[in-house]
């Protein structure tokens, strides 16, 4: 039988960061029943975003966060868009860059990542922030 | 019940510009009947593509229209392929930095999206274009 | 009624380079019997990715794989992950910049794609690799 299953998490952040999602998602695959499915997860957000990356060795978030600062940085006086702070307009490039939405495939309750992979909040934006991410999976009990 | 719901939408460009489509997505999921489902969205070409980005401030477009352009100049004598106008490579690679596909969550008749969302098609080429936009809606009324 | 299938492929690669999926992708519709659906493509690794592009002009791979060279150097002293190789940081970075998971509709047994549209690995290291790729599709027969 095919059913539906939602919840919406609050990630605070604080600065930018990546902050691993995997644990939370597979918690609430756990909690869904679902053997089989497609899992879609949402940020709610248009200054931050998610992505898949290396959950392993944490230099390579270091060297993500890195590259996208330079790629986008904050101070570059072609931005018209800036009353809401130097890195607001880069925090929405870095967002258009990456995912707003991931979706992904369960089988036998797991969610199919490959041994490196984990999900990340990407925060692009320095103050501290309150981060909806809404989850959803559709599949068969 | 689980159902689905097809339709394919024409959208007409002028020049390189963001369009937002979230009304027309909505209209399309008013008709459609579907509670709650997952929704795609797929552009049928290689070089305009979708964002889901700030609908508010105009600004925020502009930025986001000039950053790519510096990013993926048109003057660029490395490109090989160049037959089709300075304008055509540049616009396969930004529609490769941006989406091809958005998949969305649909709940309680609507799709979810934060406060400040909205879903734009990223027209790339400098004539004007014919673009077609395929939803794909599943779920259950 | 409403169906499932699921197929893991493996996909040889060699250097950095374009592979087109499509073919493999439509077997795996044909073989499944599905007319209707969502289908995820998932690419288990975080130093290769999915891309959607023109399938006609070869040189339009090569611009690809040029720029995207360009933006994300293999030499440079900033990389802090680096003893897997000097390929292997920007690989990261060039798969966080595509695609790890892309979304597709299938309708009358076909993926919507359109006329100039190829699904590709996006392979970013430089020796060979043995690449996972996971088929899933949600639909009706």
């Amino acid at each position: 039988m095919f059913i539906q299953r939602f919840e919406e998490i609050t990630i605070l952040t604080n600065g930018v960061q990546l902050i691993l999602l995997t644990d939370a998602i597979e918690k609430f695959l756990k909690s869904s029943d679902i053997e089989n499915g497609i899992l879609n997860v949402s940020i709610l957000h248009t200054s931050a975003s998610l992505i898949i990356q290396e959950n392993a060795d944490l230099d390579v978030q270091k060297d993500l966060i890195n590259f996208y600062s330079k790629l986008v940085p904050m101070k570059n006086n072609f931005y018209i868009h800036s009353t809401e702070g130097e890195d607001d307009m880069p925090a929405h490039i870095k967002s258009s860059l990456t995912n707003t939405n991931l979706t992904l495939s369960v089988k036998d309750y797991k969610v199919q990542l490959g041994t490196w992979q984990g999900i990340f909040l990407f925060e692009h934006r320095l103050a501290s922030q309150k981060r909806k991410v809404f989850l959803h999976l559709l599949g068969e009990v």
